[in-house]
């Protein structure tokens, strides 16, 4: 089966299950409960279907790394339902702390529903999570299932730190590139290792197969988030026309503009002089490429993937869910926009 | 023991896990991420203190049954910290979404900090919960810490159905008696009931024994909060002078003021009127009591209480902490403000 045909599969497979988990309930009394969680997933209300769903990378990455390891991906689906329920409970509220009125082209939970009752959406949402990694029970070893618990909830400890830091630097404007390293580690990459790690344990028999798959999920995940922060200053959207769409415009903290910043140069007394509009922008993201920005992300980039790749190779996956990871890891690494 | 000896000691140790549980980072750039945990806990901060804690009432009645069904109090302790975690955890979110100041005499995190950073203490709260519950492994077997984590999050899900209902029914205006048992049952009684619960799983060897902690936790909470809504109109802080810490005036949905609505009298009449001041709660208080409403609420309160105690005394709680166990039911369903 070519990787695509095996992703499509797997994704059909995951939606099943996430719908199965979240339609848990059918009380008249909660309907409007459970309308938030479904409109969120993508599945109902206005602009609902596969645009409104998200990629579901996670849980794919998941189901991709136990059947490249040797495991039954079935076995494994209250796991991948679990890492996908974790993500959309953090962007539920998420997007109540940034104040985002969109998402995904549809208003968001808050917007709809106010904010005391998103943030019960999110709250229902991550409890869905835990109850869902809990139906591994029965299909892998106790022990296991224990590990996969201790291993998500100690992700989501680190979701929230890289939360807490990327709201506190967004005052404070002292952010370094060694603290930009400790959030993203925490807002990206932690999840990302929390699937190859969980998908490892429901399948390795050796603590070297766990180690690489661990190794790649957490440099998949650092590398996903650089080459996002580039396409945010230099991706097709934020180049043609769009500025709009800039990061620099939106004055994000990603490491490119971290970088043009430490440099203290003519970016920097730029960026700090006061407001930027929209005609600044391509001034300021040239000003930010001859610095040396560029370059720099593009490094960085470069050598996460490298190691990502590398860590991936160790990990020896087999057959074509093998190629199917190396695909999707090469997909999400060579976005352009 | 005399049972309240034996309840200081169980909280000294409650207190100890707690903290062992949330100071597990010291990371020097999170050092106000946790800042707000140990604000909240009552452990640090303004006003802090054994007022500011909170009476840990469910880690000790978790610990308690333990103990009164034979098993060790102290391999439980990480599921008594996990309980109050959820505690604590519903609080910080509850305070944003009822846009409380104060709790417990100190302004409420939210206040402190700001939405966006409370939001995400109470997430971090709730995984630290979990983490807490994973923590029984080693000291549990596999199986009954599953069976504990199911428990806990099942009885989540509850919290947030019951914090949905709750919201959603202070702007309907048409919540019935029905619907409210649901609520409390949610909002309250829910984890009271995972505190027997889980600590007959911890020590009970029969079903039967389970089951009737089960009981005893669910309707406890029942009666807690029956017992709350009563001291909310005819308390001592609500009624000797205090018309200000009245629920009528709160206008609260509470089981009275419910009751009282649905006579569709006289107090339905002065309720759907308009607004309630300070002077008008004495006449209201009055005309609920004539219309019935404080011996429905006593009548529920009794019933519920007997429930609770027959349920008790069904489990054989053993020993001081059995009697321990009785004393602290009698003592939250007796106050008297």
């Amino acid at each position: 089966m070519p990787p695509d045909a095996l992703a499509l599969k797997y994704r059909q497979a995951i939606e099943a299950e996430l719908q199965r988990v979240v339609n848990f309930s059918n009380s008249p009394h909660l309907a409007d409960y459970h309308q938030m969680l479904v409109y969120h997933m993508g599945w109902e209300g206005e602009g609902a279907g596969p645009g409104a769903t998200g990629k579901r990378i996670r849980p794919l990455l998941l189901l991709l790394t136990v059947t490249a390891a040797g495991g039954d991906w079935r076995a494994a689906l209250p796991a991948a339902a679990a890492v996908e329920l974790v993500h959309n409970f953090s962007l539920i509220h998420d997007d109540i702390q940034d104040d985002s009125p969109m998402r995904r082209g549809r208003p968001t939970v808050w917007k709809l529903w106010g904010i005391p009752q998103a943030i019960n959406a999110g709250d229902a949402m991550f409890t869905l999570a835990q109850l869902a990694l809990l139906d591994l029970a029965g299909r892998a070893e106790v022990a296991v299932v224990l590990q996969a618990a201790k291993i998500l909830n100690g992700t989501c400890a680190l979701l929230t730190q890289g939360q807490y830091l990327d709201m506190a630097y967004e005052r404070r404007g002292d952010l370094n590139i060694e603290a930009y390293w400790q959030m993203v580690q925490g807002k990206t990459a932690a999840l990302f290792s929390a699937c190859t790690q969980i998908g490892a344990w429901l399948a390795c028999s050796s603590p070297e197969c766990r180690e690489a798959y661990r190794n790649f999920g957490a440099d998949l995940g650092l590398a996903f988030q650089v080459v996002d922060d580039y396409l945010g200053v230099w991706g097709d959207t934020a180049l043609t026309g769009k500025s709009s769409e800039s990061d620099i415009l939106a004055r994000k903290k990603s490491l490119p503009i971290l970088f043009g910043l430490s440099q203290k140069g003519r970016f920097y007394q730029a960026w700090t002089e006061g407001q930027i509009m929209p005609a600044d922008v391509p001034r300021l993201t040239h000003l930010l490429e001859s610095e040396g920005a560029r370059e720099f992300t593009q490094e960085h980039a470069a050598r996460l993937t490298h190691r990502a790749m590398g860590a991936l190779g160790a990990a020896r996956p087999q057959g074509e869910a093998g190629d199917a990871l190396r695909h999707l890891a090469e997909e999400m690494l060579s976005r352009t926009g």
